[in-house]
């Protein structure tokens, strides 16, 4: 019967006919029902105490063997025979056992009066995974994606074990089945197949479920898509109690994500290219494309459905936005992909990233963010699936996006665990995280085999790569850096050695050359003041760029002086701002700097404590000596301190 | 015979032997000739008139039947007979019928002395058009693509009908058939298949017609393209008698392009990166895409044969042209293609155009320009196959590229007019033409569902998507923008009300920026001049761009002060002019300045009323000085505007 | 017997049972060793005068008919039997001879105490080059590349004769045989198939050889490469005493890059982006692609394993390491390739390669430069695996390193020299050469038919050329201006007129815009000092850029006043500096700047009498003062010139 058949592919349920449904659903007429098997039919398309339309087939001393479809027959026997038949006679019996070795016995059944219901060949439906070439088989699913080649429509279909691809051929270049578009529910039978060595379905025929049919499938679908999408249970590297509203915010996503994955739907993450950045997205890329291979029969589709690229802002601007829109765009167009879902990390959470988003709103382009900078939670979250940022649980900057998308990546593939237990480390020396839970970070990257000096050279080779890089994704370098999906630990070692110490001997070049040209004042509240112009008096389109140069620059007079000192870099239109020791509140500063100067077009913010400025070339040294005021009015606050977030 | 059953091939025409046409060629032997058919000969091969040696194979009581060969039979009434004869006899017979059933008559000839011709078989030749998988078949046409690949060699093969693929195997990666080229007429033999799924000839012979044939052939091959290029009989959207002689130009070029698509060529489009220039291109693109598709029986043919690219600059630089002449040299060496046919869009009339038109003019590269830019006919026209300009028959920028590019598309493919109806109104608004049409292309816009508002608000989201695509070509985005090729008309007014909406916050961000900076004066004609540092006081490297913006400030200022106006918007090295009510000449005080300042390095120019200009950085002050004169001298015109060509 | 079947292939040696050898190694058990061979063991698994178990198949009057196994039987002469045999007994022989037409004889040995040693199989081991499609063959050689695709696993496996891919299927994306990996001696069978049309090799089974074995073929194939390796033994284009030892090297480096050619390892050039940087890559790039499709069956294996790369700096600067770094790590991770060879041009011979050098050290990419740059040979050999250049040969940079790189084609491919007689001469002009032998190569070029003036005008095409290429390879472009590698000596004609005359004009363009803003003072020296502003007065980011624009300034210069002059030209942050006639020392005086202007991050330097120096916007002025007073103090030497090497 179909309940014992369909076995687990729980595709099937209860979609045989039931006599006893299908008697409630009569409501004028309650005749009793005899199926009329197509001749097809087997027994997954007969039910226990169901009547059908039989054909005598043979006689034999002990009853008489009936078919009720070329594939179904059975005995009836004697002693449940009403007649006495010949072959060829027709009776009406009712399927009374299924027997362990498959046979099939019948009564013979005095019908006079009633309806009959044809039933045409439900075939057994395979799940996608475990397929094997050869096999004559029918899918169940959804379609993910339809893309026309230059020869055969190839559909995807998705169920709830994979997601495998289907070749219908009609014409050279001509869309098959136009009928059934991306989203259908859909029945697709043919042959399996390796085609350029991948599984592939050959389709023999493809079609959209009945409506109430394909309601019904839907939900068994996405209610095992659902269930498939459940997180790994695992806790957090780390024990620490403020972590927790973060850790369970972090599961709703890796749930979101992995049933992204699931419905077919190509994935792009937009990260910030820093360190505490790079230690976020590389994690997730590695789970995600793990599950991606794990999902999809088609060993390629980690490489059409997953995308990481390093944002050139510290927010998403309209340039990336449209190339991103675009290229998802055409992903569609060419290849038939769903639009892609939008993973922000290390970025994402502030005001600056509205427009952009507002741009995707108006295409089915889900997006989520991870992000530890201040957020402008009422501006963004209106246009984010999900949201997942410190600040919304009383915490802050601390806690990195590094720390999270671990805890992220592990949740949606568990099994990467033990490669990434350094990271968070990375991620928060990167960032100078003093985040409660830094020591046991550092204590678990020890036990891996990672000294602090270890981390530290890991974070600057990642900045520095990432600099050289200027936004490609450059997948095995930085993979190799991090030594995360690094196959070879000794060029890990060697090459974070080398790219960690050019990282130094630059930024000591840099600072070497800034150095004589840094102002110094003492501002009425105390603090020290820095100023340098980086235009003028440091190596220009280099590394370290303007925003690091200044960091650093700052650190060397924070521990030159100690607290409080503030530091301007400046160059022909832009500032950048770090602070220690200061209650600074720059955003606020760039809505003053706006009241008061508003011919000086400025814009910008950040933190509260460390930010950058942009302003027209024409009105640098208006806004600078206006902003030099501001921060003359300042508090003194030692708590305060840039460093935990140079991260722009 | 050939005259009945080549049927509308028309590639065989009169191929096969003529007994008067043979015997007028013969002068010294005019003794008649009898055929000599190969085995394989079919009545294709023969002609009625024709004598043929014959061999008897049946004998009957109404007469005989000979074979001429292995597929030609037929019977010699007896009425005809002039002997007796038995199985196996040889006579010479004279084809004097085929009937409607296909059966063939013959005539005894009693032939004494005559001359022998052996014929070989002229197998069918078949149109490319209409070829089906398992057909084994013979084209005839014209080599338009041989590419050597790791394996077969393919040649791509036009005939009057379509363009087939045709891999020929000698030895793997090794040249087959070396001794033809790109351009030769040959007959082609073989099985059709679909090879990763389009069609292809699998070549079993290929051979270069020999040279009296190939000439015939290519004039019949010729004659038949060029009657397939013929243009659509279309009329232009909205009567305009200023228009009809571009409407015969444009009909001209639609020909020309037709037929660079059926001789397998394929077409670069370059074009102005704005509102008309898209306007221009988006509508040609599309017509000719759609008529590769109709040609070709690759269907990947459209992406290989048509590439649209926005140019970077206002004019054709040498940094494009070597781009994209690299790029067809690489297409000719790798693929085996064509050179391409260069189509210059919203750009391409002037002076400018010259260096880099005579780079390609090295190789065989056509090109074509349709712009409405002030043009330089006699610097142009000897580099140009066709040139569509709008001052070439007294009228002006106000006919945009867009209009005609619409009727151009209309005549390549009339079936996509509906969806073009509001583009002429788009371009016209982004273009501020008072062209005397607008209104009638508004109406048709209105009609078509789009009222004014829309339709600027359309070409301001078209301009501001290019500005952020950055010269990539952004296909499916700026199609759904402008509504053309776009599957969802919500799709196309979201993205175009975001996308205008971000415009012009863009734009008036920046016009807060400058407002304060902008110096006025009047001069003594009476003119107001606004002067602004857009290195100083705009917002740089975003949207809007220097160009824009001066057009922009010029605008508030035309509306604030009412003509004469005169706006000037400079940069480090550059500046834009924008004037209304004034007599300028632009390219003539760009000579002037050159004589006037030789060491400046002036260089640039546009329309009369409106462009810009270039110089060295440390003579920007005695450049500005010395235009500021000279525009101070120019007479008032109210009825000059720039705002009718704001497009650089 | 092996030692006669295993023919040419060089690869079986003596690797069958040698009876003698293994008594020897026996060292417990004298026992005479009798061999059971393996059913399918052959004659080449057998050796003359070894023991094998035998059983006899049939009795004749002269003796008896043995089988030692399915295929090796033979007959055992009555005089040489020792006893009676009927069919199936068993007996001991010993195999005496293999006479001519393949009949083998044995003895009969009463063998009483012996050990029993199996046989297994060796196959015949073909060679690569010469496979045809349908054989069945065993392959032996090392594993060169081993690439996971969505279906079969490739590996590509070299012997002395060539390089062929043979295809592994476990699973569809299943690494097959993952025991294997690149470097391992394998034995593979298998079918040899064409697919997509090249040939390759259906893997049965793939072995490592054991260790021992491995060890032995590895020398073989080794010596057998290293064989092949040999450079082609051609003298230099001209006599030239100088030249001798530099051709000894440039030797030394055709035999290691035919030897990297042959061990599948890619290949990738840096090279300067000038004329004589392209006169030294385009042949190379020739005859390595000629070599790479002689070694590789796979016609695709040159676009594949060849890469060449203009760089944008004169030295090898970290964005273009970083680039590099991350493809190779990608082509080894997503094709399984080796990472490749680093070929450095015209280039790469400075301490400043050195940090580029340092991070690929950290992989296994060797790096080889032919440069004729002032080299820093202590820092850069320790880092090189091979390292040309005049200066080691106590000549200098008047050997042009595209004179050099000639040779070094000519070396890997002599069957290109006649297309390549030019080029020296255009290398030799375009760098201003003034080496001995320029007479003599441009006596050559005349030969093949190109006058001086000809060269001159090449020369300035490639440098316009690679300047609006902007590091794009352009290939088919710049074969075209050079001649190398083009077809049609027309187009190379005009092309070069065309873009050297465009490039005369920019020229003359660029130095009317400067010329009324030189600067000139007298030196106390008696030198001439020239001072030109680049960045206020000249055409910026276009043809000519800074550095070509003051040594055209600088010609002119000497052409007006004579000797001796220096000219310098400036930017906000850089100086380009060139000199005749005195006794500069550059690399010096930026050493000494740095001492002196310690805040003005100096840096840059290039040959002792030209050069490039950078430094901080802010320290300018104080930079350019100093050198003045350095270049003050310099010694006139009138045989200085730094015409000759105007190369950056």
């Amino acid at each position: 019967m179909s309940e014992n058949t369909a076995g687990d592919s729980g595709m099937r349920g209860d979609s045989s006919p039931e006599p006893d449904a299908d008697a409630a659903e009569g409501t004028a007429d309650d005749r009793p029902i005899v199926y009329d098997l197509a001749p097809d039919c087997t027994l997954e398309d007969a039910a226990v105490d169901a009547l059908y339309h039989a054909e005598v087939n043979g006689v034999v001393d002990y009853g008489i063997f009936v078919d009720v479809s070329d594939a179904l027959s059975g005995l009836v026997h004697e002693s449940n025979l009403d007649d006495d038949y010949a072959v060829g006679d027709r009776l009406v019996v009712r399927l009374t056992e299924v027997k362990e070795n498959g046979d099939v016995a019948f009564d013979d059944v005095a019908a006079a009066d009633y309806r009959t219901e044809t039933v045409a060949h439900e075939p057994t439906v395979s799940r996608v995974r475990g397929l094997t070439p050869g096999d004559e088989v029918t899918v169940e699913g959804e379609v993910v994606q339809a893309k026309q080649t230059g020869g055969p429509t190839i559909f995807a279909v998705a169920d709830a074990s994979g997601v495998v691809s289907c070749a219908a051929f009609e014409e050279a270049g001509v869309r098959a089945y136009p009928e059934v578009a991306v989203g259908d529910m859909v029945h697709v039978s043919g042959t399996i197949e390796t085609r350029e060595n991948a599984l592939q379905l050959e389709v023999d025929s493809l079609k959209r479920l009945p409506e109430e049919r394909a309601t019904e499938a839907r939900e068994r679908f996405e209610a095992a898509l659902d269930e498939r999408a459940e997180p790994a249970d695992v806790e957090p590297l780390v024990e620490w109690e403020a972590f927790e509203p973060i850790h369970d915010d972090l599961r709703e996503l890796a749930r979101l994500l992995r049933r992204t994955v699931l419905s077919g739907r190509p994935i792009r993450v937009r990260h910030h290219a820093d360190g505490d950045g790079m230690c976020a997205a590389i994690p997730v890329q590695l789970a995600l494309e793990n599950f991606v291979r794990d999902v999809h029969e088609d060993p390629d589709a980690a490489r059409h459905l997953f995308k990481r690229l390093p944002s050139k802002a510290p927010y998403y601007e309209m340039e990336d936005v449209t190339r991103d829109l675009n290229f998802a765009l055409e992903g569609r167009a060419r290849h038939g992909q769903k639009l892609p879902f939008l993973l922000m990390l290390d970025n994402g959470s502030t005001e600056e990233d509205v427009p952009a988003y507002e741009n995707l709103a108006h295409y089915d382009i889900p997006i989520a963010a991870v992000d530890h900078h201040h957020p402008d939670p009422e501006a963004v979250e209106p246009l984010l699936d999900a949201h997942v940022n410190p600040y919304l649980h009383d915490e802050d900057y601390r806690v990195t996006t590094g720390m999270m998308c671990v805890e992220l990546a592990r949740l949606i593939d568990p099994s990467i665990t033990e490669e990434l237990e350094h990271v968070p480390a990375v991620a928060g020396l990167s960032d100078r995280s003093k985040a409660e839970a830094m020591d046991d970070y550092v204590a678990l990257a020890e036990e891996a085999g990672y000294d602090e000096s270890d981390l530290l050279d890991i974070g600057e080779a990642l900045d520095y790569a990432a600099h050289w890089l200027r936004y490609s994704e450059g997948k095995t370098l930085v993979n190799d850096a991090l030594n995360v999906g690094c196959e070879d630990e000794d060029r890990h070692e060697e090459l974070v050695e080398f790219l960690s110490e050019r990282a130094h001997r630059d930024v000591q070049r840099q600072l070497d050359a800034v150095d004589d040209h840094v102002e110094h004042e003492r501002l009425a509240s105390g603090a020290h003041l820095y100023r340098i112009d980086l235009d003028e008096y440091a190596h220009r389109f280099t590394y370290p760029a303007p925003g690091k140069t200044t960091g650093e620059l700052h650190d060397t007079r924070v521990q030159e002086t100690g607290d409080p000192v503030i530091t301007i870099g400046y160059g022909p239109d832009f500032c950048v701002l770090r602070s220690d020791g200061v209650r600074l509140d720059i955003p606020n500063m760039v809505t003053e700097l706006n009241e008061e100067l508003p011919e000086a077009g400025v814009s910008g913010g950040g933190h509260l404590v460390v930010g950058s400025i942009k302003f027209v070339k024409g009105r640098r040294s208006a806004v600078i000596e206006t902003l030099v005021e501001k921060m003359a009015d300042a508090e003194i606050d030692e708590a305060l301190s840039s460093t935990a977030a140079i991260d722009d």
